[in-house]
């Protein structure tokens, strides 16, 4: 795990479609600097992460429901999850839990089920000092772009993402 | 949960598409008799058991198989899966840990989670007693029935569920 020190703490702007690929991508921006980090992500993971931003309640858990219902009924909780690395351009993460209100437990994870626990859990998401200078990106017409993603979450839904 | 002597043990057969409805199923089969029980489930979780059963490793661990990560680190074994009931033509399940080797925790499942999460950790399926009466299937020419699963298993690959 990377030193603490070193994580950028950063904000979900959304998820969406990307076109011509028509694959999801998400989009997380630093919170306290303009730089943006795109991973290009599944459509089942896409999916469980824009349920989630619509407060759409399936009638019945779906798997990251299940991730959250089984770490609540072990009375663990999420701390937070990082994207810690970026190697032959494949983004890597890390799910921190913590047990018994102090012991730290580091686990492996694709960045789209850590954003899918991430805005289950309302835990921090950060990345890397190290992702950041590799992978970010400096969107020069921010609110523009951060528009475009905010009205693609107002009118999405689970078709948009070839899944019923 | 269901007096554990009202439980039946289940075989998974197979997952394979239906058609014309081209919507996955997966079959399991009462291991001391000769009933059957499909149950229609999602892309996603059909890609997640056959890609187990197909013992094809990814280079990132999938959604399912960070579960089997975390319950690991947690020392938290998979007790059984067991399918408890049907309503409304909804299939409910539940997935029953063990915490220090006593503890049993009971948190409810997708039947397709709850088989993407047997075949991982190799534990038992169950059916309760009532679901194989209400919705448990005689196939007579079962032989004949287990083959084309067999096959199609055989020929399978992530393309035919429509994931990539």
């Amino acid at each position: 795990m990377k030193n603490e020190n070193d994580l950028i703490k950063m904000n979900l702007e959304g998820v969406r479609m990307e076109f011509p690929s028509q694959k999801p991508i998400i989009l997380l921006k630093e919170e306290t600097g303009n730089r943006f980090l795109p991973i290009w992500i599944g459509a089942f993971e896409a999916y469980a992460i824009a349920l989630e931003l619509a407060h759409y309640k399936t009638p019945r858990p779906m798997t990251h429901d299940l991730i959250i219902d089984i770490l609540n009924s072990l009375n663990v909780k999420v701390d937070y999850v990082c994207i810690s690395d970026i190697i032959d351009n494949t983004f890597y993460a890390i799910l921190t839990l913590v047990r018994d209100k102090q012991q730290k437990i580091n686990i492996d994870i694709r960045p789209s089920d850590a954003i899918a626990i991430a805005v289950r859990s309302k835990c921090p998401v950060f990345a890397s000092v190290e992702v950041i200078e590799n992978a970010g990106l400096t969107i020069t017409t921010i609110d523009e772009e951060v528009e475009k993603f905010r009205d693609f979450l107002d009118h999405t839904n689970p078709d948009d993402f070839g899944i019923k």
